[in-house]
């Protein structure tokens, strides 16, 4: 067992406080991972508040995890002590169900195992990448190519991956019409992706106050969802809309806005049920649906994706004592776009 | 101009009547078709009422057509005079944007135009099957295959292709399970369709009443919906769920009977908004979709399969005085499965 410094949440109500959690020994088919950054995503704050349910506590969050390997079991091949590595959302699956043999281990008939706050094989609550070192099975561990920094490699674990994903599935590439809803940590990345996929990008965004950083990122048309003009002028016309806002939205009006058999695609989850109206689908055979991270070979394709083509997010580093004022920027959509711990400032 | 015989709805509230109504003068690329048999579809009676919106008046309904051509056009090509032959659920389309173009009429930008009840392109409105001639444009025409009689033929048009080409789209056939939501005039051509296409059939109804015609119809399974154990039972299972009802449904607890990546497809539409739980798309990846009709290319495909796996719907054939005393069966679910009228009865 290993005893590691950790920035976690000692109840649903309490800031985060400096702490130490424990870690596994380091099994077979383990790798142990001295984190570098771990990137804050919105969901981190959800989970560890009680939101989405009741957790264990202290609970240390995060699944944008990069690092460094320093530790490798007896019966590891896929990786090495020295390799620069990332782990995102989760930390394990059934490995023998339809959707895990497909590589979709996201999608694990027996539910995958989160990277914090779930209940692991052997019992115990997993905990997240706010903690210098991290024990994981090796088959849930990615490498980081050459290209990437770590700090910016992290929140491609998680914003990365959950916007890639969709926009392979749904064949977002040259000559679609691709939509992104929301320029936060999911959105800016979407951005970016779509972009270097060959896809026509257009954010749908509030207001028009990050327009000129949306164009940089990569989009070629940028409107306010605020003006109920954009709605008139842009009816039928995309192939795919992800939908990074995880507040509710006005569905049916962005329904209206896909072409003939789109896809709106939510991958945030808003806690209400949302209204769909069936005429709105039938009449141009659009589809609304949802997509969850991605499984580990496409993270690992993802993650190349981003080497090759040299994207990555844009990030604020800070150090483990600002993340609880980091949460209330995130709240306040004060972000552009992803905080990321230097878990250095954890040694 | 024409006058023929008609049944028709004087107002929105009054019952239907015999009437008579005017047909253009046949154009150029059009044909005039003796009607042989009419079938009632739900919509008939929600338009005719005006649920779905204002109507001119009389309007005679009907968009489920078969009968024989008995004059064409001097530019006709597709058709000629003895041909038994079929009109669905539109007389017209834009013929130009990328959806006709495609062959899927249904979709056209312009909107298409509905066989009854539509602004026709010289301005008149057009009336439908329940009367005893129509001219309609040769290519919104479909051949009837010698085996399939006129009677058994005429549902097809729209309950056979509502129901044929969501299966087609979304990939019924061997290996895959699909579920048909109520067992109607939609729902029993939609197990018969997918179980000739190879899939494995499962039926959802309220209750077990027709469950027994469900399996002679070609369902490998019948379940409750009454009963909450067929939503635990059966989580998870379905490739494609085809939802006939039109009526409101607990969408999520069918949702919850989607596989990962499968499809709740809606060929009914609710006239209230459905409630959606975007958790459950995500976290399997599943779509909710819905689906018009289908194009003229694919109503010929449909009826050819029909002809060639001897296909058709249960009918129940009454004469033109019957039509108010049909609908009220209608509106009661009572009918196995479609009400056709036999139009020599308004000779």
């Amino acid at each position: 067992m290993l005893t590691v410094n950790a920035v976690a949440a000692p109840s649903a109500t309490e800031p985060l406080i400096r702490t130490t959690i424990e870690r596994r020994d380091v099994g077979p088919n383990d790798v142990l991972i001295e984190i570098h950054y771990a990137g804050i995503c919105h969901s981190d704050i959800h989970t560890v508040r009680g939101d989405w349910g009741p957790q264990h506590y202290p609970l240390a969050p995060g699944h944008e995890i990069a690092g460094v390997v320093t530790e490798v079991g007896s019966e590891v091949t896929r990786h090495k002590v020295g390799d620069r590595v990332g782990v995102g959302c989760m930390v394990g699956s059934c490995r023998e169900c339809d959707s895990c043999r497909r590589g979709e281990e996201q999608y694990c008939r027996e539910g995958n195992i989160g990277t914090y706050g779930a209940v692991d094989r052997d019992g115990t609550i997993t905990q997240g990448g706010y903690t210098t070192h991290v024990v994981v099975a090796e088959d849930f561990v990615v490498r980081i190519p050459d290209g990437l920094s770590l700090d910016v490699a992290a929140p491609l674990l998680c914003a990365g991956i959950t916007t890639y994903s969709p926009l392979r599935h749904w064949n977002a590439g040259t000559g679609r019409k691709v939509a992104v809803v929301g320029l936060g940590g999911l959105g800016h990345m979407a951005v970016k992706f779509a972009h270097a996929m060959g896809a026509e990008v257009t954010v749908l965004s509030q207001s028009l106050k990050k327009r000129e950083d949306g164009l940089r990122l990569g989009a070629d048309h940028y409107h306010a969802t605020a003006d109920p003009e954009t709605f008139e002028k842009l009816a039928g016309t995309f192939d795919l809309i992800i939908n990074t806002v995880s507040a509710g939205i006005d569905l049916n009006a962005y329904l209206g806005l896909l072409s003939v058999d789109g896809a709106l695609v939510n991958v945030g989850a808003p806690p209400e049920p949302l209204s769909v109206n069936a005429f709105s689908l039938i009449l141009a055979r659009r589809t609304f649906a949802g997509s969850a991270i991605g499984g580990i070979a496409e993270t690992q394709e993802m993650l190349d994706f981003c080497g090759e083509h040299g994207i990555g997010p844009e990030i604020e580093v800070i150090s483990a004592d600002q993340v609880n004022e980091a949460y209330e920027r995130v709240l306040a959509s004060d972000v552009r776009y992803r905080f990321v711990i230097d878990i250095s400032t954890l040694a």
